[in-house]
Formats: C-alpha cells, structure tokens, sequence
C-alpha cells in the first residue's frame, strides 16, 4: 500500500448546471494523490536526541489534484515508521474531498476544518488527537495551499488580509469559552488592525527573527559542536538550541563548550525531548542553570498539563517551553491556564492544521505568551514561517521574544524553500503554502521502492 | 487493503538451538492476522448519543498465530470509518511479533509493552496516544491472551496471584513519579495481599457490581425508555446511565421518566459525550440535578483535565466520572491530582492494554477514586471484567461504589461472552481474556466484503 500514490474514490457531491444544456465549469477535486516519502537521515545522526535517537525524517505526503486549477498540497511530518498508517489515515478522508467544487472547500475552510474534526464515526479514533487528527491537519493544510494559489498570494498574506470576523470564523470554538471566547479574539484582533500595513512593510523589509538548532544535535561531537555555534553566531543568529537529557556531565560539557563560543550575548535554548518525570527534570535543570540557559523545551511529557506548571515553578527564570507534540487547542489552553509555560511552541503538522493554528495563535495572545514554532524536520520551516509571519502582522503585533526554529537540512527538496538572512526568515512572496516537494523529490524517496531506499544509483 | 486478513512479514529474531543437529520445539509467533470486523449497529440506532450519532460497532482485530500453542485475541474497539487506520497501525507493529518465542513475550510482558512504546520512531505518532498507542493495546491484550491461555486461567487470576513486585513490574513509570512510585505502589498491593483468597471467593460466589447503560439510548422513545428502566431493576441492577446534552427538556424529561420508573432507591447517571464547553456544562448539570443525578459522564473534552476540575466544583454533590476517550495514564494521574473526578473510567482498547491500566488501576487505588469502566462497544464488556476483578482481589481491594457498565447486545459473537446474574457479572473461568471472537463473526462482518455488508444472505 506505499508503493503508489492512493486515489480516492470520486464522490459527486454536487451536478454541474447543466439545465440548458451548458455545463459550467467549476473546477473540482479531481483526485487525492497519498504519497509515502522517506528520507533515510538516520544515517547521519542528523535530528537525534535523547529519545528519538535514528529518525528517518518522512512525511505522509496528500496531493489535492483539481480538474482545472492549481494543485494543493499537505503532509504530515513523521520520523520513518509509522508513515504509512499516517498515509491510511489520510486516505480515509478522501470522501470528504473528490468531486466536491474546489470554491465550495476554500470558501468556507473554517466549515470544512469542522466538518472533518466533527466526523461522527472517524472522531473516535482521537478524538482530535493522534493520526486520525495529524491527517486531517495535512488535508486542512493543502486545502489552504490550494486557497492560497488560487488567491495568488502566499497563505501569511493571504491570512493577514482577512477581517477580524472571518479569522474567528476559521476556529474551531468549542472547548475553548472558558479561556477565550469569540468576542474577546476580535477585540485582540481589532486591537492589532492598524498597524497591519506598517507591519507588513517592515516583515518583508527585515525579515522574521529565526533562531537555530543545527549546531546541537545529540550525535555531533565536541568540535563540530563548537565549529557550528560559532557559525551560528557568524551567521547572524542570536539564539541556538542544543539538544540535552542523555547523561548529565555530557550536557554541562557541551553548554560549556557552546556558551565559550557564542559568548554571553547569544541565548541558548535547551531541548530534553520528553526524557524525563517531574522531579528530574527539575533537578537536572537547576544543574544547567550556570550557563543562563533561555528556556528548558519538552522537560517531561507534552501530555502533563500539570507537571510543566510545576517544573516551571522550580526552575525559574529559566524558561519553560513546549508543543511540538500538544495534541490540539484544548492542551495549549490548558498549558497558558495553568501558567505551565514561557513559550508556546505550535507545530504545523500535529494539530488540525492552519486553523486549529490560529485558535492557538489567538490563545497565545489573549495569555500575553510568545509563539516560537517547531520547526525542523521535513517542511516544518516553510509552513511554520506563515503561521509566524500572520501572527506578526494581525495577531500579537510583535515579535519581541519570538524566534521561528530553523535546521538547514531537507530544503533544496521543497518548490519554494525558507529564505534565511542575517538570522531572519524572509517573507514568502510566491502563492501558496509553500508545501510543494518538487516531483523529483517524491519519486525519488518514495518509500519503500524510491532509488533513494533501494539502492539504485540515481545521479 | 481491508477485506483480507493481513500477515506480517516474519523476522526471525533469534534460530532454534540446533548445535548438535536437534531442533527443540519453541513455540513462536507464526503470524500476526488483522481484521477489519464492523456491525451495522446505525441501522438501529443502538449506541447512540450526543455526539456519536450513527456509530456501527467495529473492531480492528489481531490474532496471533503460534506455531504449536493456543492463539492470541486483541482489538481497538471503533464505531466505524477509519477502523481501516486502526487495522494498518496494528499491522505496523508485526515485526515486533512474527518469528519471536511466545515465552519471550509471555515471560516479560512488562518489557514488550515498555518495547513496543518506546520504539524511537513509532512513538512520533503518539506519543502514547490515538490511534498508534490504540494499536499497541490491541497487542498487549493479545499478548495477556495468549499468556493467560498458556497458563490455563482467566485472565484476572492470572493477574490476581502475581506478587506485588511482579505487577509493580508490568508498569511503565515514565512521567508518574510525581504521583505514584514503584515502592508506594507495592505498599499498596501488600496491604491486599493477605485479603486476596477470601475475596476470590467471594467474587465466585457473588459476582461483581455491574450498571446498565441498555435504557439510555438518545435514539429510544419514551415507553422504550420507561420499560427498559424498570426491566433493569427488576433485574437487579442498581445503577442505570441515560445519555444527555442534545436537548435541555428531552434530558429533563427523559430524566423524570427515569426515575419514576427505577424508584428513589436505584442510582440514576448521565452522560453527555463531550458535548459541552465548562460554562454550558455547569448550567445544564445544574438543571439537571433535581432528579437525585450520581455521576455526570464525559460533560466536556476528554483532554480538558482544568475544565473537569472547575465542573466538578462546580455541581457537586454530583460526582464527574471520565476516562473512556483519556488517551494514557499520563492524563489518568492529573485527573487525579487535581481532584478533577469521582470515577475512573479506564477503557481496556484505548490505552495501551492491560500493562497501562493496571497503572491506571494503581493510581486510582493511591487517590482513592473508585474505578468503574467504561464498556459496551464490542467486547469491552468481555475484557474489563477482568481489570475490575483484579482491582477487587489484589489492588483496591473493594467494589464500594465501584459498578462495570453492562450494554445488552453483541456478546453472541464471542466465544466466551460474559454472564451477568442479579445485575452482577459473574467471574469468568476459561481461559484467556475472553477477547476471541468467533470465526464465524470474523467472516460475516467482515468489511465490506462479509456478507453483512454485501447484503448476501447469510442465514
């Protein structure tokens, strides 16, 4: 079943006019095309950490083909395994979307977000949690490429563009009226309207602040570790990130050797990925507090509401930052509820895509706390930049304390890949999402027959 | 990719002894067979509720085939779509099965269950949760079925003579600590210890408390739901449950009918299916309590542990019970520790089998919060009496307040159906974890291929 792309079954949800005899010609999906691509990283060590120590960075790839428009695409990122039932679970969505009018999907994205989250039958496989819900996020999230192209504006324009009324249109209010309500998100909204102009001439002036996790992954030795901090810092950044949580004097040596190196300017961020329970992670952070370590991300795990609100307690003023993997909207209210976190670290492809990303963009707002999204992995960067970008010209307004996530691996794969300089992403300027694999990409590391995984050469 | 059973592809992991050219018969996993088994259960409206409007019961089904000793059952209990998705994530962990000795899972089924959630790239689908941390209980419990049929009892005696040490080992403490230790637990299974072969018997004797859910149906008319009120209690069950939250004066109409029917003596609870946000949910319980209401079931998301906590302030002396969507034990703990419910409804296909409910079970029993779980569905009933007798002999000790949720319809299709006399199941006394299905239910609802859904005869 990962061999070839998987089309959906056509479903007519509606007849083109046809009553004299003229038939309209309203584009449509024509096919949902499911790819399972695989990059074998884990030969490299790049993207290791304390548990995830050999991942094969893959996406489960959803190509919406329209019968005379633009295409639209979405995946969901994964590390190897596993991608082919995140393929399934994308496929299963497929009657939601062939032969239904293109303009009928990007008309009312916030009603087709529901209308998927709301399947009485699939949203028991979550509900909004896990596969089922990481799927319809990929399918939401092509369907706003698709928005987007046809609109012929990159999606943080296109965002930034719509009314207070039609943003809280987008979101999925339910769960939400305790920490948020409607009206309260258009009063943020209202309050940031303004200022969008003079904003989005200075994003695409300067460009949005980025910070790095290249020099810091697990699997580097001492040296490279140096080399690539001082780089970093060369490079125009001033925020890295190392990845820690493996054995203790590891971690005190490598923040030594890249606070040398950085200088006391630079902030650096550090990453335990999940590894551990409440009171070792406090223990162990307090150990790390000597080199003024800006933030302590996954201490424990993203499920535990609670204990990052007691961590966070402990090990003050380092920060406490999370949500790479925070399953929906109702764990990031509760986590800015609970005062468990500095930083609010939204992922494109773990919830249910742009929109539920934009109740969470509302929620960071209304609580006052940054958004630094996760980014990485294969695409994270080009669509988590958007989120930003959008979040800076009409939602927070600013972009004090906040720092998009780069990694420089897996781009020259992508149609229209991140620009950084001086430490900054540039705004995105072409239409869409920027989600396109270029079609060389996909075959190529099509798993399991692509050249790249069996060994045929492919200069 | 759903209409045949689907093998996984063998992995020799270590080769019989054959040094001196003898063979010994080890007996190893032959072959992991998923099925996708659904019941048209919308054609009459059984199961339905607030939100889950049309449900067909469904099962992705594993059997493990052994080379020369009895099978292994297991399942992810769904209501329909996307069981497809829980069937590829249970055929995902094949390799972890296919050529290894049954002795070497049987023998450690604390580290096959710690193994199966801890491999470095699954776990990105999760982390334990949704449909992947799903797929790893159906082939836990498959796992106790097999090692519960090698050693000729049922399942909860099985569990019930281990050693405190011994179930403290089936645990995965990751993330718990802050709530629970190993050592607090084995304080807590010693002090049940010397009870256990006086309760034993006393579960032969008397069965266990059980509450029935078959009156409650949202889709039921009135007289439907008068009779079945009053056919329960003159069955002897002491409990009933009605669905809510659709319609405030169908609930306080449907709830007057009740309790006329049952008497003031019998306990009457409700359940609304995630429908509310916290404010809705406090109002409506509020209404609803003149009818004498012992728990609310489910008032908001299954992820809102704050939002139970401020409900549960809020309607007291009504008690708040959740449990059967809450995706780990992770979510179990806060529950707990922020007093956010009076009943632990653990599901045994949610989490990730029997190893994460006996911790469930753990926790529970250190809080002192009765557990009453969540059944119905298909074969849930079969399986989660045998946690709650566990929890009887050797954790909590007690059934004080403590009832199973009874649903009158497809146990037919089980070899080892439950038995519920005077509104109590009886101990099951064969062997396993009376998961199997029978062959000839595997075949007829088969999907969509059994006859069932091809509307072949099939007398």
């Amino acid at each position: 079943m990962t061999d070839e792309p998987r089309t959906g079954v056509p479903q007519a949800r509606e007849q083109p006019s046809s009553r004299l005899g003229v038939v309209l010609p309203v584009d449509r999906i024509l096919a949902v095309e499911v790819h399972d691509v695989r990059f074998p990283t884990s030969r490299e060590l790049d993207g290791s950490d304390a548990m995830n120590l050999d991942p094969d960075y893959s996406a489960a790839y959803v190509v919406l083909r329209t019968t005379s428009g633009p295409e639209g695409h979405g995946f969901i990122f994964t590390i190897g395994r596993g991608n082919e039932v995140a393929a399934a679970a994308i496929s299963s969505l497929a009657p939601y979307l062939v032969g239904r009018p293109v303009a009928e999907i990007t008309g009312d994205l916030g009603g087709f977000y529901r209308e998927l989250t709301s399947d009485s039958q699939l949203r028991w496989l979550g509900p909004e949690k896990g596969v089922m819900h990481m799927a319809i996020g990929a399918v939401v999230n092509a369907a706003w490429d698709l928005a987007a192209k046809v609109a012929e504006k990159p999606l943080w324009l296109l965002l930034s563009e719509l009314s207070p009324e039609k943003i809280v249109g987008l979101v999925d209010w339910r769960y939400l009226s305790d920490a948020l309500t409607p009206e309260e998100a258009v009063v943020i909204l209202r309050a940031a309207e303004p200022g969008r102009p003079e904003r989005t001439a200075r994003l695409r002036a300067e460009g949005y602040p980025a910070y790095t996790t290249t020099p810091g992954w697990l699997g580097y030795d001492d040296d490279k570790l140096a080399l690539l901090a001082k780089e970093a810092v060369a490079a125009g950044y001033s925020q890295i990130k190392l990845k820690v949580g493996a054995d203790l004097d590891d971690d005190l040596r490598r923040l030594a050797i890249a606070r040398q190196a950085v200088g006391p300017e630079v902030r650096i961020a550090v990453d335990a990925n999940q590894r551990w329970d409440v009171p070792a992670a406090i223990e162990w952070v307090r150990r790390l507090a000597e080199f003024d370590v800006w933030w302590i991300e996954e201490p424990t795990s993203p499920d535990d509401i609670l204990g990052h609100a007691a961590i966070r307690r402990a090990v003050a003023p380092i920060g406490v930052a999370t949500g790479e993997h925070a399953q929906n909207r109702i764990v990031f209210k509760q986590l800015l509820q609970a005062s468990a976190i500095d930083f609010v670290q939204l992922d494109a492809t773990r919830v249910g895509g742009v929109n539920e990303n934009v109740a969470i963009l509302l929620l960071a707002a209304k609580f006052s706390v940054p958004v630094c999204p996760h980014a990485g992995g294969v695409g994270l960067c080009e669509l988590v930049q958007h989120l930003s970008m959008f979040d800076f010209v009409a939602v927070s307004g600013s972009w004090q304390d906040r720092v998009i996530e780069y990694v420089d691996h897996l781009h020259e794969h992508f149609v229209d890949p991140v620009t950084i300089r001086g430490g900054r992403y540039l705004a995105p300027e072409r239409a869409g999402f920027s989600a396109d694999l270029k079609p060389e990409a996909l075959e190529r590391f099509r798993y399991p027959a692509g050249p790249a995984w069996t060994g045929v050469r492919d200069a």
